[in-house]
């Protein structure tokens, strides 16, 4: 029996929510290290960063032989098309992931700032929280999450924003936090990168669903 | 007469090599208006990047009017496909120039370290070389320069390494500069992630000369 195209969009889209699933986790894990000051749980998330790209090389190749050989058209054409670039956020999402996990060695054994990773925690919780609606909309390919997931992220620069001030402020209070501190400045950023690739996530759906090639919260970006 | 293929390939090159040109003139600028204290200067970078926005809108929307309109095999589909990941890179490229502007406005009027700054500026003028470089390979899609790509953008994760560790070691020394080291570690966050780019930028080229899909520099990132 002939392979669909539908058979074959259906086997991206597992592909795909499979990496969600895979990168969720890695984010979860590599803070995780990071609060607990677990070098072996960071350098297994390092090691894990291999399947992930595994995973967008093998969608990559997919879609680029769905485009190829099936030649789709409208929403088909551009539900691959989003595909192909969300791939590559979600795999720039696993390398932040792999930043944070990396941050671990570099701050463990030096004065810490509670507060700081309390925040972290709760970014964390905030950036998996966004990264499930997403991919839950990427299974229906249905782009309504979209001003949602630009408030959720608007949340998260605010974090970042304020974190950063308090990292600053701990640092003049205590100069000992220095080393500690410049790795929550990587951290908080880390995961407000995060956030800003969610947000081109939902611009794809938007593509996909209308045509239209859009940069959401852009506004709030230019705020920072 | 008919827009042929290979006329609306030239346009869309011409259009990627004039996004090149801005965002490079985007990085100097940027890093001057840091260095100098110039929040004008800064401000016009902020608002130049809508221009960058709309170079890439407008490529993306070309590169894949070409691929649903005209069906492209082979090296053309790649060189097209390479184009469309490209432009992606290349504006977000343009977002950390941005967010290096940002940065004057933050540091301006606190204790500084001149040392540094030096540092930023040889980052920077390393890093358009790279983009010079890439640039020129990307008007006849030769591969051959990213092996040079990777080495350069190894220096830069040097630069970012040591630099970081400066940053760090100054605050202890003199903690009225935290501020100031605060946002000196987002620029030079900023400078690497640009070479990241590049290093992507490299990555299309491969893909459109041989169809394969690699990840270099790869085990240098994980050094870091």
């Amino acid at each position: 029996m002939a392979t669909t195209f539908d058979d074959r969009l259906a086997k991206l889209r597992k592909s795909f929510t499979g990496m969600g699933v895979n990168v969720s986790e890695q984010i979860y894990q590599s803070t995780k290290s990071y609060i607990d000051h677990d070098v072996d749980l960071a350098e297994k998330v390092c090691a894990h960063d291999l399947e992930v790209n595994e995973n967008e090389t093998h969608m990559e190749k997919h879609a680029m032989n769905l485009i190829a050989l099936q030649q789709p058209v409208a929403t088909d054409f551009r539900i691959i098309i989003s595909y192909l670039k969300a791939g590559t956020d979600m795999e720039r999402i696993g390398d932040a992931a792999v930043g944070i996990a990396k941050e671990t060695a570099l701050a463990k054994g030096n004065p810490r700032m509670e507060d700081v990773e309390d925040v972290i925690a709760k970014m964390t919780k905030h950036i998996r929280k966004m990264l499930e609606q997403i991919l839950e909309a990427y299974t229906t390919f249905d782009a309504k999450v979209a001003p949602e997931i630009v408030q959720e992220d608007h949340k998260i620069d605010k974090y970042y924003e304020s974190t950063r001030i308090a990292i600053t402020k701990g640092i003049l209070i205590n100069p000992e936090t220095a080393v500690a501190a410049s790795s929550y400045l990587m951290v908080i950023r880390y995961l407000e990168r995060i956030g800003d690739h969610i947000v081109n996530l939902s611009e794809y759906l938007i593509y996909s669903d209308t045509g239209k090639i859009v940069e959401l919260g852009e506004e709030d970006y230019r705020e920072i």
